[in-house]
């Protein structure tokens, strides 16, 4: 029910993954009768792997994050989460309000021990290299101690080697410049519990105007930083494709240009487009939850599906565990 | 000496910049040798108003902040600010270690009273209306307690009603969203500030997608967002650009799409240009320091110059002094 558009693009996604994976079977939760009218086209085989359960209560996206809890057990996205609490459901795909659904997520899963806090975990596209790498943390948590970071750091890397096959990935800490003596006390601490952890590959400090160039396959920082820089870069992004329509637009050759910018300008968006890179994981989490983008569209809303489906097939959440376990048994020697 | 080319750049620059005004003088700071081979193809027109105070001492792009105290009296830099301080010069041009310029600015001229620490402030271009913003501070502070957010406010809106004439320029807090419970504590007590400021137009929350979006004159934020946004900005643009290159020289009608997009993307480069939105300035004490990009060339270098001449001519420091004395004695009734 979540999202900008709710069922009009939820329904329509789910049908797409559904067809795209044969071993892939999805519950829907929410309003029955608006879910239904929209299933009225699917084949007989989809629709033996949807289930639907009903609910009329949905969290809005202007609440309080409070809201799902004392909404609770009667809202789409409480039902949804509770589904893989009970492990009816192996994983929870929402668009719906962020803090609401890491407020449910961390009420009804708990973190993994060892975790103190899930973080968001975004993709950053490496446009010239045809492949992603990760963010994290974007919006869960708007400062975090050394500590904290330190999980991000083990969550990133563990992700990046099992849901994209990277071995040994490079972790980074985001920061204001490469020297030793650069960035606030928390991100000066965390280097060195990260030069201190032979698991994980870090590579130092990395600058904004870097994290797009293939210099780590993990960027960690804040909650703060994180948000802050992939807003930014949408925001860039947007104009300049704006800008390029404009420019196509007019000029001395203008018949020319549209002619030959058209084809550009599609492959351009084609690889630039926020769309394909849809999904932001919840991790740290006893269970799997993707969050994806209020303003999805059916494509992009599928792409979240997809994320999930990956995190489910690579045990994404027991990886983390193990891995937590190991640090912790080291400590203990 | 300053910068990835030293005078070689700053040198063509300062000449550039004399023909533009009849009514500025420079004085170059650094090796006399090297600053005169530069020279030597200038008009004795413009010679008459340039001067040289020449020193072999330089503070190198690597080192420790504290080294430009060390070597103090003897460096470019060290001795630049100074002429500020002793009123020989009325505003000091850098490209060289910003650490070590922020240390020189602090120590010689001190901040204005009721400030507590310089910040550096950035241009952001607002692509689509041909005009720019300003943010601060983007990196001469890490960490910002809700008091300093509160005097970036009052040094940016003052910055961009003179030199850029805007009546009642609209601020704006840099955060990860625009309700009033997001972000962090002196993010949300830096908004009650400025609700109860009357001078500044404070407009609210701003997200890093919007700040190009003509939304703000004046986005205010922590050293550590601030370079997190300019740096990030510039990493996408130049990504964007590349690709679009790339995408320009391939593809089934490539001779009409060289034809079509040269100038599609000279202009669009123009537009997006950093080099038209060089020079920092480095607001909050009692004399102006404008700070270059290390990797400046000559244009814009020149542009830096240019913003540290309209400071002067608008009495920028003088105004900030005037209104932190104006809120000082109101909160004094």
């Amino acid at each position: 029910m979540g999202g900008d558009f709710g069922p009009s693009v939820t329904v329509p996604a789910a049908l797409r993954a559904l067809q795209a994976h044969d071993d892939l079977s999805l519950i829907l939760v929410g309003d029955e009768p608006q879910i239904n009218a929209l299933l009225s086209g699917a084949s007989a085989t989809l629709q033996q792997r949807l289930e639907i359960l009903h609910t009329s209560v949905c969290v809005e996206d202007d609440c309080k994050p409070e809201s799902v809890l004392r909404k609770s057990k009667e809202s789409s996205m409480f039902l949804s989460v509770n589904l893989v609490k009970e492990a009816r459901a192996d994983a929870c795909v929402s668009a719906g309000n962020t803090g609401a659904l890491l407020l449910a997520g961390r009420h009804l899963l708990k973190t993994i021990p060892g975790i103190s806090k899930p973080a968001i975990i975004a993709n950053i596209p490496l446009y010239e290299d045809q492949r992603q790498a990760y963010i994290l943390d974007v919006g869960a948590n708007v400062t975090s101690p050394a500590s904290q970071l330190h999980e991000f750091a083990i969550m990133g890397s563990i992700l990046a080697a099992t849901v994209d096959s990277i071995a040994n990935p490079r972790v980074a800490l985001l920061n204001v410049g490469h020297e030793e003596h650069k960035g606030t006390t928390q991100i000066r601490e965390a280097a060195k519990l990260l030069e201190q952890t032979s698991s994980i590959n870090f590579v130092g400090y990395i600058e904004g105007n870097e994290i797009f160039s293939n210099k780590a396959d993990v960027v960690v920082c804040d909650g703060f930083a994180g948000n802050v820089t992939i807003k930014t870069s949408a925001g860039v992004v947007k104009v300049l494709e704006r800008l390029l329509k404009a420019q196509a637009d007019k000029g001395l050759f203008s018949w020319l240009m549209t002619l030959a910018a058209a084809p550009m300008l599609r492959r351009l968006r084609k690889q630039i487009d926020p769309v394909q890179f849809n999904g932001a994981s919840v991790l740290g989490l006893q269970g799997i939850i993707v969050k994806s983008h209020g303003h999805a569209q059916v494509q992009a809303f599928y792409y979240a599906i997809e994320q999930a489906f990956k995190e489910v097939t690579d045990c994404v959440p027991q990886l983390i565990s193990a891995r937590m376990n190991e640090l912790n048994m080291n400590q203990g020697n």
